[in-house]
């Protein structure tokens, strides 16, 4: 079978070059565990940490070995574990880029094919949205009179964070995005009131003009230089959502990302860390609260979707740079054998 | 009468020669206002901000003119306010360091002589016990199971914080302090299961074996780099109050305080900012809790007293310099006239 690996150890942003496709020996089922076949792969931009060593402390995969991490959507071919039978659809978050992975039980989670269109479940009902989810609903808990602001909002967690926001009765929802079709994508099918193209010269003053009354909520993808231009425009008491620090995932190594305490502080603000691994026990909750919202179309989502895995190094260094629209998946296999 | 004023603008942490007692005209009685005979004067760290303009917003006061701002406890003398009689005991916040204050109604605040003694509405029932109250009860929320980790735990914030920690639940109290006489008040009086010696090497080790199941609650009052130590010692969760930078208030102009971002996602931390200004409306229901406290004998509180009001510049650099042991009051006149 195909794998997709490191040509080499990295300690840079990583490009296509960095990768291979080599040849594998196609796993068996494993004791008390499943044989899945691939067919969509979620590309994210925590892999381009995790290669080098720098996610959560997880360590990078071998080189020319071991296949790139990855969410994968697929479908049980054999299964040596109770409650999973052939032909069962599911989600794992230890995928991987290859086109066969053997599973213990509990890294699949079942899911049910006729919800959602199935590469939904490597975006909007995938990781992606989970951590939307948990922000908006568990954390900031949005709700009627808030004002949302979210930067990366163009992306699977930013666009679906505005939409829940939305959904739970937000007042005003204001997106940050880099150029002019992803804004297009977040005031438009996103539905966001205003979109800042930050490309742009005087954006920070249209990002106040967006805010006539201020926020109340921000969820912060980006950086903590964001978070604190957000906080400027905070009114007294609000929450913040810390999820991501996108922009220091290839260029750090030793950022302290610094919050300044005494901004916090005059603005009686609530920050809070967000990791989804913590709500993965709450998928199936989510997704039962937001596949009806897809199939009603409350919920959108754009997808840049590859075939192939040949595809994936180059939309993975696609992505790395920004200039993916939607979430990347890369369709390794088709739905129907 | 006399009162307390500034010789001359400052730019610099206050020293007592900064300070005049002059000669002033007693004030008269504000229509629908009252005046008060100043009988304890608080001092407080935040004012030698205040003094530099860089409180708040608020502006310093005029030199050889104005009055020190510091919150009084005193006694009616005249009243043209619906409410207040003569003889009646109040509380303000803008008092000042003088003999006789007139006071609009809204800014004066009656308490019952009968309830603790007067001079503790300057500190345990005032505003340092009320903002401690604040942050445990309605931000931190600290209950059985909590671990709680406190810095400048002599202060009156510092001690009351760890006390009422207790009070609710918290399973363990640990102090930071600086120099043995404190830290003896601090597990002494106070009744913390520890307290940290922070001016003695090895310190930090010795944090480290005081928390060994780490801490659950941070309220911080001394820096940002202060907060990020506790939180490297903090379990997955973690509530932190920010309450206070005292380290800058002196020393800084344009520091940032930096928090560091990504060790609050890691940590799944929640942090919070306090000002106690917004709990002033619940001030009765603070002391209405802690006053049976006081006397049962579960929340102590330490003075550090002077009489009259030529004490107070003296007082005021002892409290600058954290050489103060216990809540820093200047009684200005006797309490029986």
């Amino acid at each position: 079978m195909k794998l997709g690996t490191l040509k080499h150890a990295i300690d840079h942003k990583p490009v296509a070059d960095d990768f291979a496709i080599i040849e594998a020996d196609r796993p068996t089922c494993p004791e008390n565990g499943i044989l899945v076949r691939v067919v969509h792969l979620s590309l994210d931009p925590y892999v381009g940490s995790r290669l080098r060593g720098r996610h959560m402390g997880e360590p990078a995969p071998e080189p020319m070995k071991r296949a790139i991490p990855g969410a994968i959507v697929g479908q049980v071919i054999e299964s040596e574990a109770a409650g999973f039978a052939e032909g069962d659809w599911v989600h794992a978050m230890e995928g991987g880029w290859q086109e066969y992975v053997a599973l213990s039980a509990s890294e699949a989670r079942k899911i049910d094919p006729s919800v959602a269109p199935l590469a939904a479940h490597a975006g909007v009902l995938g990781m992606p949205g989970l951590t939307a989810w948990a922000g908006i609903t568990q954390l900031a808990k949005v709700g009627a009179g808030d004002t949302v602001l979210i930067d990366a909002a163009a992306g699977p967690v930013g666009g679906t964070v505005g939409q829940i926001a939305r959904i739970k009765g937000a007042d005003r929802v204001v997106g940050i995005a880099g150029g002019p079709e992803k804004c297009a994508l977040v005031t438009g099918a996103y539905g966001f009131d205003a979109c800042i193209d930050y490309k742009t010269d005087g954006w920070r003053e249209r990002l106040a003009d967006a805010l006539p009354d201020g926020l109340s909520v921000f969820f912060e993808n980006v950086s903590a230089d964001m978070a604190m231009l957000a906080l400027t425009h905070a009114r007294l008491y609000a929450r913040g959502v810390l999820c991501g620090l996108v922009d220091a995932y290839h260029t750090d190594t030793q950022s302290q990302h610094p919050l300044n305490a005494g901004l916090i502080i005059g603005k009686r603000a609530q920050l809070s860390g967000l990791v989804v691994y913590d709500f993965y026990p709450r998928w199936d909750e989510y997704i039962a609260e937001a596949a009806p919202w897809i199939a009603s179309g409350q919920l959108k989502f754009a997808e840049d979707r590859a075939g192939g895995l040949e595809q994936a190094p180059a939309l993975f260094e696609r992505l790395m740079n920004g200039k993916n629209k939607g979430k990347a998946v890369v369709t390794v296999a088709p739905e129907q054998v």
